[in-house]
């Protein structure tokens, strides 16, 4: 049998010898399809289209597509066994993103573990045998330099080369005191740097120029591991069900990475990258290192590793010839990602307290000033993400990323194109304008339409079978309308108690009040859209610490590059690490019950 | 066409779509054949044996072998075109070595940069979420940890195995501050370590139990680079002739140590080699390690590279997850084979002089005490490795290694078996013998039998063709009988000239005479069988240095041990180099003054 599918305008074949499950299918295809509930048919997210000869609906499809959706072939990749020949098409995506790169800019000097230096060399002659690295090493501004193994068959060409055309003048690029590149000048170039953030979610790069730091390239992928599960318990749970899986997650997002290096630098500069810096949360990076991860997901969760450690970024498989550091995690749900937030926003530089929140795929909260540090994670769910939301999608184009039910039209989406769904901002600033108008009450039910006041958005209520749900485009007959349904608010009540509650056990644990706080900072995929008024209305972050909160985009990224550029700022990161304390929330009493005080809304 | 030949007792068929050269075959299936003059035809010892429907012989086969040989069918691989079916017969190589191993005890504490820890861990709890590595790093009795990204990807399960089965208790074996073993106490064995010597004719290893220094085995192997010349110089020039030519040389020894690891190390044991120390000479250093050698062939011969490194052995293709160190060289022709002699001879420890002479295949002179060291190296030619003799043979056996005229027989073989050639320690007795007993003048010149008293001496010589020779073993008539020609006595006259002029010159470098001398030791592959006195009446050596002379076996060899089982040593190692000084013969008035005077025997 065979399996025909179009993907992105093009149309593949399949031949089968053996009925195999759909979504394991285009899984081995590399398509990259969403699939949360990594196949339990629970998430509804892995639709395909089939063109003519569709399976009959499973019970999950009849769950997750309505009827409209399933007469047209509609299907969940999940559900359906291809043992007959089969054409399908696959929903596109859009990577193309917006990461925010503006926020804190640099303050500390550039002085990158990487320099370039210039050097004028002599011939030898029978009165200086020197051989030719000692001549080199002999000129050299750095202290016990020592080269590198793998560009010594090179160095003799590359000196003779010099004396030929460049009057003996080399440029050296060092690491530390490597030496890791050696070409004449009129061959060389500036070394150049990539500070990378693996998220669950997506995968971010900036490349710098290392003599002055300048952001030269961003350029950002989805986590093609998102096939294995939108959040990190999925995917680990894949790798417990599979004894390879860890292996294949790492070569997912080294595959990732390799595209994203070559999407973000022309193949004639790849060369020159001498150094990489990654951050991640933790489970990220034991993908990365091809690391166990089972004991992450189960108490007392223990990582393998949290320090920093420098390799070949060769040794797993990224076609770079550079040095690839990792930076250092906290704890298993507090990982390098959050010591790389902690740096870009100086959380643990100033004299008074500070908030960082990270609401990405999990949602992490640090309380930090100049000599202490606190953290912790909390379950909040990739839903500011919209990856549980019923429209929810990522913040590209096209996604519905600002509301506001008093404006004509009430939504403005990413890129001003027609809508697709709803991204993080525009969640918040729904929850936001459904309470400010009244049309759920404290406890997060969504009011009938008889019970609503404004008739213009009482219009846009239905009910579907008992599921209500607010139209926000689309006609309110339309079953493909874009809607925000009782169960997204229930999302949402879910994920800002917990983010909440975490927030108030933190400054409860040294015993701050609102007033202490200098400033907060909101990072993640928001980018520029997030209202922090919503924020604030529906209780996610205090009311009181409205006017001094920032968003900081991407200060994963962020941090990543400054600890790149600087030195200092490595060490910095280093020195974070023993005065943070990690606070394991579950199975906290007090937790439990502040998380249950904050899944009401204030009204 | 098809080749068939038979090597090692064993049949094998080539199938040629075009006429190909022998030599250039034999080498394309790793047949080790001698071809030290890399195939110009001019050093006759790439025979082969024809089965039938042999080539016409050409003028080199002429030069090169007897009537009876040619018509038994012997032919010069390299002169032989394969331009239709043929059967050959490749000579039986032998590879068991007399290797020297008791010479310079260790009087250095056992201190290698691998050690074994011993540590006992309790498991994670929710008051102690340390990750794994972190667990291992605060019990390590170790500054600074770090660990090697290899092994972190099995780090996890040896941990929670030693607390299944061992109470938590683990073996770490740490490579100076960087963990590289970790393993539950009851899987765990002693570290292990390679010393490995490379010559340009044979390659020597040493396996050294780390915890206690004990040598528990040596192997040795001829090494496969033979095949392209016998000396290095002839080496240089297959690569300076092939673009590939350094690859592949490289790609020969890193099989040859391969297999060596194999027979020198248990299949179970293999992965417990910690550490590798190589020395060699320069240029043996530089084919390891893939860099060009061009300009080590010419003035004013200056390598790549002469420091000390340290890699992975897989770097290079080495079978071993182990650190691969290379020896610190001094020179073009002094290389770190020398530094290793230095180290295990101790000649930079004494307060007064001593000198080394290392008899390979060139030869190297040291003149050092502890606060100065000088060092040569001589075209001496591999004729004390019985290459450039007539019927020269290493010191394998069934080698005549020691001649006694007044004895009966006058020979001694190794193992006693019959004699199958001269080796080095046989060449000198030979040529001492000849001297004492009036068989040649000063000049070297070999006396006609009618000069000669000893009527018994003087049966064994005779004349072929104007081409004087004695007969050491064979019938007088016998064409294939072993013999010492006139040819030979030139050889052993340019080779004693070279070193002995060496000596000269490097007294005479700081005003010394013999008297100043504490010790003269002489290394290479003589072995046991060497006679001092032999090398002193030809001249060799002077003999005034006679009883103060030592023979040291391989020195490189147990230098490199010596370097991998203490720090300490590494360290000196370290501090020969810039004290000693490396004196240029070529182009000398005075070494060639020296040489001229060395040249004539004394009688």
């Amino acid at each position: 049998m065979q399996l025909k599918y179009i993907y992105d305008g093009t149309a593949y074949t399949v031949n089968l010898t053996q009925p195999t499950n759909l979504l394991t299918l285009l899984r081995q295809e590399n398509v990259p399809i969403n699939a949360i509930c990594n196949g339990n048919g629970t998430c509804g997210k892995c639709r395909v289209r089939c063109l003519g000869n569709a399976p009959e609906p499973t019970s999950n499809d009849r769950q997750a597509l309505n009827k409209n959706e399933l007469a047209k072939g509609w299907r969940l990749a999940c559900s359906v066994e291809v043992n007959h020949d089969l054409e399908i098409e696959c929903p596109p995506t859009n990577l193309k993103m917006d990461i925010l790169t503006d926020f804190t800019k640099q303050t500390h000097s550039i002085e990158p573990l990487v320099q370039s230096h210039t050097i004028a060399l002599n011939e030898a002659d029978t009165d200086d045998q020197r051989d030719d690295w000692t001549r080199i090493k002999d000129a050299l501004p750095v202290e016990a330099a020592e080269i590198d193994f793998s560009i010594l068959p090179t160095l003799h060409d590359r000196l003779y080369s010099a004396f030929e055309k460049d009057n003996g003048k080399l440029q050296i690029d060092t690491y530390k005191n490597l030496v890791v590149a050696v070409h004449p000048v009129s061959e060389a170039k500036a070394p150049l740097g990539l500070a990378i953030d693996i998220g669950s979610t997506t995968v971010a790069a900036y490349l710098h120029d290392l003599t002055d730091g300048k952001l030269l390239e961003v350029a950002g992928i989805t986590n093609p591991q998102r096939k294995f599960g939108a959040d990190v318990i999925s995917r680990i749970s894949y790798t417990m069900d599979h004894p390879a899986g860890t292996l294949e997650l790492q070569k997912e997002i080294v595959a990732a990475i390799n595209k994203l290096i070559e999407s973000i630098c022309q193949p004639e500069d790849r060369g020159t990258i001498r150094e990489i810096v990654i951050t991640g949360n933790t489970v990220m990076i034991h993908f990365l290192l091809n690391l166990p991860t089972k004991n992450i997901a189960s108490a007392p969760f223990v990582p393998v590793f949290l320090s920093p450690i420098t390799l070949d970024a060769q040794d797993i498989g990224l076609k770079l010839n550079a040095k690839l550091t990792i930076m250092p995690g906290i704890a298993s749900y507090v990982g390098a990602d959050i010591t790389a937030g902690i740096v870009a926003c100086k959380l643990t530089e100033g004299e008074r307290w500070s908030l960082l929140l990270d609401l990405g795929t999990n949602g992490e909260i640090v309380l930090g000033c100049k000599d202490e540090c606190l953290a912790c994670a909390t379950a909040a769910g990739p839903a500011f993400e919209g990856a549980t939301i019923r429209h929810g999608c990522s913040a590209t184009s096209g996604a519905i990323c600002n509301v506001n039910f008093s404006a004509d039209p009430i939504y403005r989406t990413i890129d001003d194109k027609t809508p697709n769904g709803i991204c993080g901002s525009g969640v918040l600033d729904i929850a936001a304008q459904l309470l400010l108008h009244g049309l759920i009450d404290e406890t997060g039910r969504l009011l009938d339409s008889s019970e609503v006041q404004d008739q213009n958005l009482a219009s846009r209520l239905r009910d579907i079978n008992g599921y209500k749900e607010l139209v926000l485009f689309g006609n309110l007959s339309d079953p493909q309308a874009i809607t925000f349904t009782q169960k997204d608010i229930r999302e949402i009540q879910l994920a800002k108690a917990a983010i909440r509650a975490g927030i108030e056990i933190l400054l409860d644990e040294v015993k701050l009040n609102y007033d202490d706080i200098e400033n907060l900072y909101i990072a993640g995929g928001f980018g520029n859209y997030l209202n922090i008024t919503s924020a604030a209305t529906i209780g996610l972050i205090p009311m009181e610490l409205k006017d001094r909160t920032v968003t900081v985009g991407n200060s994963a990224g962020t941090g990543a590059s400054h600890y790149l550029l600087s030195k200092e700022i490595r060490n910095k990161s280093q020195s974070i690490i023993p005065i943070t304390q990690y606070i394991e929330l579950s199975n906290r009493i007090d937790f439990m019950d502040a998380y249950m005080d904050a899944m009401l809304f204030d009204i």
